[in-house]
């Protein structure tokens, strides 16, 4: 293979990742959904944690620990940052937003 | 399904994230080969450009644009890191570390 196709194998790749990404994103959101209607509190350190040591458990390389760690804090920074923006107008309960990513961090 | 249920979902896209996101060092880790050996530029601002926009284009949702965007400056800046790093120690050619991630923001 030239550099031209392992190019296109990384788009390929990062349009898996992307796709993958939204789906994370989906399912936090019916999380969240579920945890208004059981009133069950929104941050849980401890399910942070298990995320990180799943991740870790399931890297096999080349990626070090800690880059791959580096890209994970992002992912779950990104997504509790949505679930700020998108608590704080609901609890007005009149600006017509959508709850998508209420809890987005799960 | 209820939030054990949705929280396995979650666990298993993660373990399908790492597994992509080490295929892509992987790849960049091959182009960094190729580039050495026919003498092309380590860095082309033009090539991360273009992973930009086609992140941009598979986006599908929910996730914004703007947040999906700082994913991956983040996947691109810690595979630089890990590029500087190799690249540094492998100029002395001495201390027998691999070549792994030379050029892996590819």
């Amino acid at each position: 293979m030239d550099i031209t196709d392992w190019r296109h194998k990384i788009d390929e790749l990062d349009r898996r990742l992307v796709e993958l990404l939204n789906e994370r994103a989906q399912a936090a959101h019916e999380i969240g959904k579920l945890k208004r209607n059981t009133s069950m509190p929104i941050y849980e350190p401890q399910r942070e944690k298990k995320i990180f040591e799943n991740v870790q458990r399931a890297n096999r390389g080349p990626l070090p620990e800690g880059e791959l760690r580096q890209v994970y804090e992002r992912i779950i920074d990104v997504m509790r940052n949505i679930q700020k923006n998108e608590i704080a107008p609901s609890l007005q309960a009149t600006d017509g937003r959508t709850e998508f990513d209420r809890e987005v961090n799960d």
